[in-house]
């Protein structure tokens, strides 16, 4: 995986660059969909790749692990044949999932032991196991095995569990040295930072990372709770410390606001379930403001979904139609939401691009950030 | 509206023709997918159209009543404009809705009484109500308001059922005939033909129907419990009395074999909720048989869904894929199922077609029925 860096945007930390993997290039600052059993829910890969343009999307260790299970996918020749999508993948490593969706029964120096959430059945996690696992599945991106701390967590508890994130980091790193990938195309490891809101521990987390010469690095544990002024405080600290030649991820994050902060911060990717999820609940994310489209004032509305039309279903339908089907339950409603709020997220790092590159980031993005964050 | 009688394939009554209607031309025999509350079931009407090839969808006129209102299609111009779908579209009258779904309270002389299964509401449909509602959807092809009585229905109460039927139908006639299009394009009124599995009523139901000189007729009240061959004994009875120059639509029918049995006896347009139905339930509808996809059988078959790519998703998606997301109860499971079924349905009456205007319908159609009946 090689990382351009093309443009650092006057004014900010805000970067435009250019990454390349095995399936193809990725161009930054980026939104990757979520797609945590191998689909973005609701979405046929091809709209996900032709009218969204993703560029890239996430999988989840974890729910591949579980389902369909590595064998299948060693069969089939990686996570891409399997699902479809011939752009890269990234996946996650499954250390949040153990945490929150699974019963992890124990954690321990060794790993954590785990009930499925599916079936009851037992696993473990260890470091060698995950970075295994992700050979299998055959993301171009793996990330690192980490303990994740809740946001409210004590310091003394995140210090610790630093120390053991930054133990397992040293194992994964150790395994991904010593395996190979299995279908012929290079499989890059990121380090996370954690850290929660302490700028110390973030900053010493940083540090600890950066030991190991990877292909990018990405920031774990936030919008976790925690004020979203501490968030981007914590970006600004361990973006000072983690080189600038190579990709910054930040994991999980977040509004649309969140990540134009982030990208002014010098952020580089991003994934998070919102366009998504709360396109599923009838919550749209247009370039004239959000929109809850069960509201009764969009009852005779017959204009546009979205009149920047950043996705063919913005003026395929209307803002009347959808709410008729968001209120009679039919799941067209959760095909067109999600669709148009990915196209937007997709849309919305790519103006970002736009902007560092022509050196407008800085005056563009106060304005943007007064449309798209007004409730219609 | 216009219908051209093209070719009767040599041998059996199977027949080719072509509908023109103010929203372009239907080539027949044709599959519409059904499309309730204006939505076929997580399908987006760009891919009913473009891909699955659909050149006629449903509607329900009792579900658009009651959501989102004739006032609302009012002010829109319609349903083809409330919903984005350019090419015809027939409503069903919701007779059959309103004795299934709704809570009819008391029918009558007059019509019917009935509470919305939505929100228990009081409403009345009359012959004349339901004209009227249907003038304000806007369908090309509008259906009579009939009474459904069930497939195992006593003679007297078949008998006494279709009397009513018959007075309704005249008065639907009379208010179609006392009402005018409100959207510049002609609608056309398709009596309906009930009678149960009695031959004479069928017969006698037939008779009545074709005193009124409509564009269309069809056939109700079957495939609803009875018999396959009785129901085949009624197409040919009805199809005996039906003009030839005009139309003929078996309402609600079926499987891909009941409709090649029904369109050797002359039918010429289908609808049925199975392809989209039974898809959301992991049933796929293919060339070469049908298919649980939830059957662990194909956990690891990673050939497409049907080689005949009937739709882009056969290709795009292998049988292992899919069943990876029925098993872990993704909705993109159903959008592929629903998109594959339903092109499979509108690719064998396009099959059909192009057999009758050869003249092989007659060998063609065992051969089909022989693979397409398979389990696989």
């Amino acid at each position: 995986m090689f990382f351009e860096l093309q443009h650092t945007s006057r004014g900010s930390a805000a970067r435009a660059g250019r990454i390349t993997t095995g399936h193809g290039a990725i161009e930054t600052p980026v939104f990757m969909p979520v797609g945590t059993a191998a689909t973005v829910k609701g979405i046929l890969h091809r709209d996900l790749a032709h009218d969204a343009g993703a560029q890239i999307i996430l999988a989840n260790t974890y729910h591949l692990y579980l389902r369909p299970g590595t064998e299948i996918l060693e069969e089939v020749g990686g996570v891409h044949r399997f699902c479809g999508w011939e752009r890269p993948i990234l996946t996650d490593s499954g250390g949040f999932q153990v945490f929150s969706l699974a019963d992890c029964r124990k954690i321990s120096e060794e790993g954590c032991r785990f009930s499925s959430h599916i079936d009851g059945s037992k696993h473990l996690f260890t470091p060698e196991r995950v970075i295994d696992a992700q050979r299998s599945i055959g993301a171009d991106i793996m990330m690192a095995f980490d303990e994740c701390p809740p946001g409210t967590a004590e310091k003394e508890y995140a210090q610790k569990s630093l120390e053991l994130t930054d133990r397992w980091l040293a194992r994964c790193w150790e395994q991904y040295e010593r395996t190979q990938p299995k279908y012929g195309y290079r499989q890059s490891l990121f380090p996370i930072v954690q850290g929660v809101t302490y700028p110390d521990l973030r900053e010493r987390s940083a540090m600890s990372a950066v030991r190991f010469p990877a292909d990018g690095y990405a920031i774990g544990g936030l919008a976790v709770g925690e004020p979203a002024e501490d968030m981007y405080r914590m970006i600004e600290v361990v973006n000072a410390v983690l080189p600038k030649e190579k990709p910054r991820y930040l994991m999980g994050v977040g509004t649309p606001a969140n990540i134009l902060e982030a990208i002014e911060r010098g952020v580089d990717m991003f994934d998070c379930v919102m366009p998504t999820r709360n396109g599923r609940n009838g919550m749209l994310f247009t370039t004239e403001g959000v929109i809850n489209i069960r509201n009764a004032k969009w009852a005779s509305d017959f204009t546009p979904l979205d009149p920047e039309a950043v996705s063919f279903v913005d003026t395929a339908y209307t803002k009347a139609y959808l709410r008729h089907l968001a209120i009679s339950g039919e799941m067209l409603a959760a095909q067109i939401a999600s669709l148009h709020n990915v196209a937007f997220y997709v849309w919305l790092t790519e103006e970002a691009r736009r902007h560092i590159l022509a050196d407008t980031f800085r005056e563009w993005k106060p304005q943007m950030l007064a449309k798209i964050t007004r409730r219609l």
